[in-house]
């Protein structure tokens, strides 16, 4: 059982937008079902003006796919949806056909923790038009989410540099699965560990806590309530001091944990959660290190993220471990990622594929046709140098000429000897998933090795540099054809 | 079965932070998990700077307790959990106990679609401490998010003034669950519908929704497009009109609208999805009033909110319905309600009530003692006057004084003649939900029923006034008495 299978119990065909459903009705009905089409999904610009992007929430993506079928009680409901005139919407042959359709496409996609980069395919679905149409809304949603969370992880990891970062979001999160995809994602951005019980379950995510507010609030005394959590679990005391008075909890942890060690056992430290972090680390470190508990973990919580973490430490303050909740699981700053899942490809009743393109007024959202495929080149120390998207049915030359995408200007020749990669692999086949190497510690690691060999430059969290992506030349020359074809064959309108 | 179950087909005991579940050995190890406490679950701050806040999630919570019990399963899993000596965290006595253990609280709390505001207790759970306190997490994930959710739809449909709001979030929703419980929520708020077709089966929420771009894409010119959609649903015809050229798009769908009448049919009207809505909507109303369509409507959609549509519609955009995604299912300006759950009142082995309070620098932050009950008092023409926060074993006189909660200085008499309503309500008893009159429908009449009630000038989207919010006069001594019994009894530390 997947775990989606193990969340939800059922298969989640009506998670989508009920468009999805019409124009599935629309191809059906006029034959078009299984013409068969390539859509891409990508974003166009990557969050918080950040150098990179971290690919998530593939694996779940698949795993809902696998399981995906319309149920008798799903047709029931559909069979009950009416239009303006207040007739069904849908016929019931269509409603037959759909309760018998399972789903059978072709995934390639960048697996889970790749550093990504706008207008990359992050996803290329093949298969037939009305099984890539109605995967559209479950697979945005899974993706967009926890590309964005495994993003804002892994730069909350960035700033607290080697430090230990705990995912603490639940409470704050967007609903009970934003809260259990958050932590898969921050573990997968390089959180060591979450709150959230049924994550650690679901994910084999190590879990984290020891205690709030309320259980000091509980006795009549705060010196009571650490005295009585050491002596039930003397091995998982990080004593929270900021109920009453910050520094007297100091105290009050010392207290304990000199009792603590006198009976064999080690507090693991305290847990400042509200006022001035950076003075009040300072001041508890001096406090710990004369008692003796040089070791015991400053672990700080209360609104952190990355700016806070980076201004705190470059203030000095004494925290060891960073404990992050809201921001990072709404990603607060910038709560979506605003990916896209866009036809590129259709292929003719010949067999020829007829590539499409979406024009916009905003350059930025004209999309890019083609079979897409991305290209990543290397230097000989390992690090990036760039990433190319080309057409997988006209692969690029010896000596590929590229067209830097946000800048059409800048022309780049890559030589032969350069080292690459192609970053689409098979994920599934015939709706079966082919990726086994994903447990999310392979993927955690993955992410890390991408982030060693991504240079400083880029990777900095304010004003990185722009990492050149671009689009090999004859894809390029492609998408300017696409567009004049457009422009010419439409009447246009001033206005 | 209720939602959640059928959602998520099982108990959701292992939806809370490990915290939660250590706390409640300490508890049951020291014999402590049966006295009884009171919690309340409140926020602090309005979202947006607002004037007012729209309770929700409820409903939720309260099916989420009735079927709340540890399986075998979440047994074993917890029995694998480990302390810093790598030694099980939890003793087999107590996740026995844990396994047995079935929720028996009682739950006071504001119906879903009322007005709340800042420190009132939007649930006062009660019963014993372990189990008050096992709720906490899952309370919390919930009514958060969509409180926070149904006040920012309500704000969106206050700028739309009237016109439809449809909710289009679902792939931009932060999780599965997310997107979910954001249809339901932006349903109470006011949105007449989503795109959400799991939230509609589940909540019976209307869905809505015609075709996207890809449908377009499909087909080599968009005229052939237009006309196959509206052959295959002649009485759900939307176009959206601006995958090329959005004018063209405008008279493309004009020519299907005239075969529609000619075939008995009524173009419903188009959908704008980019570009300059204010002149673009202008511009498509001319063409369509030209043609003989001065009812189709214009829908407008494209990173949407209540600032946006309150300034096009100042501007005299001609748009009728907006669709509204992102923006609205991830409260992007805001995207977490800081909600929190506090012990208020423990009784004592004597029977006694002993009240409870956090202290904290941050004087917003410190706690309200008592078992809180909220006072609302009405002027002679229904309008709301303002609330009182008053301790129930405590109730208050006559003609209560009251304290101004943000400014202790401003001292309030009510005359006895003034109309009130207690807002708490029993809502489960002994683990049971005893609410009955909640249909979404219910909810969604109740809170536009409190928006007539509730005088402009604090309802206004962009600086209103603050609505007087009050701690009764004896639980406001109670509470100074409170934090200088504490200050007194701890040694303060000099920064």
């Amino acid at each position: 059982m997947n775990h989606l299978q193990q969340l939800y119990g059922h298969s989640l065909a009506l998670l989508t937008d009920l468009y999805q459903l019409t124009m599935a009705y629309g191809y059906w009905k006029t034959g078009r079902q299984d013409q068969e089409v390539v859509f891409s999904l990508f974003f166009r610009k990557p969050p918080y003006q950040g150098g990179y992007t971290v690919s998530a929430g593939l694996n779940n993506a698949l795993e809902l796919i696998e399981q995906l079928h319309f149920t008798a009680d799903d047709i029931t409901y559909l069979a009950s949806i009416t239009g303006n005139d207040g007739k069904p919407l849908f016929e019931k042959d269509f409603l037959d056909y759909l309760h018998q359709l399972r789903f059978t496409c072709n995934i390639d996609a960048i697996p889970e923790g790749t550093l990504v980069f706008p207008h990359q395919p992050l996803l290329r679905v093949q298969g037939s038009l009305i099984q890539c149409q109605l995967l559209e809304t479950a697979l945005l949603t899974i993706v967009n989410y926890q590309t964005l969370i495994a993003t804002k992880a892994a730069r909350v990891c960035q700033a607290a540099a080697g430090d230990i970062v705990l995912e603490f979001g639940l409470r704050r999160a967007q609903g009970i699965d934003g809260g259990i995809s958050a932590s898969r994602a921050a573990y997968i951005g390089g959180c060591v560990g979450t709150s959230n019980v049924l994550a650690g379950k679901l994910y084999n995510i190590p879990v984290k806590g020891t205690h709030a507010h309320s259980w000091v609030m509980v006795f009549p005394e705060e010196l009571e309530a650490f005295q009585t959590y050491a002596d039930v679990l003397p091995n998982n005391c990080i004593f929270l001091v900021d109920t009453y008075d910050t520094l007297q909890g100091v105290q009050n942890a010392i207290q304990i944990g000199i009792k603590l060690r006198q009976q064999g056992h080690e507090m693991a430290g305290i847990r400042l959660d509200s006022g001035d972090l950076l003075s009040l680390s300072q001041h508890a470190r001096r406090l710990l290190d004369q008692a003796g508990f040089p070791d015991a973990l400053i672990v700080a919580s209360n609104d952190l993220d990355e700016y806070t973490i980076q201004d705190l430490k470059n203030r000095g303050a004494a925290i060891n471990a960073w404990g992050v909740g809201t921001k990072l699981v709404t990603s607060y700053d910038e709560p979506a990622l605003g990916g896209v899942y866009k036809l590129t490809a259709i292929k003719t009743p010949q067999g020829i594929w007829d590539y499409r393109i979406k024009v916009s007024e905003q350059t930025i959202k004209t999309t890019n046709p083609a079979i897409l495929q991305v290209r990543r080149f290397y230097n000989d120390q390992g690090f990036f140098l760039g990433d190319m998207l080309y057409d997988i049915l006209q692969p690029p030359t010896q000596t590929p000429v590229l067209v830097n995408i946000n800048d059409t200007q800048k022309l780049l020749k890559i030589s032969p000897e350069v080292a690459y990669e192609d970053l689409l692999v098979p994920v599934m086949r015939h709706g079966k998933a082919t990726i086994t190497d994903n447990t999310l510690e392979q993927i955690r690691q993955h992410l890390q090795q991408q982030l060693q060999r991504y240079p400083e430059n880029f990777k900095r969290l304010n004003n990185p540099d722009s990492y050149p992506v671009s689009l090999e030349g004859g894809v390029f020359l492609l998408k300017e054809h696409l567009i004049n074809q457009i422009k010419q064959s439409k009447t246009r309108y001033q206005m």
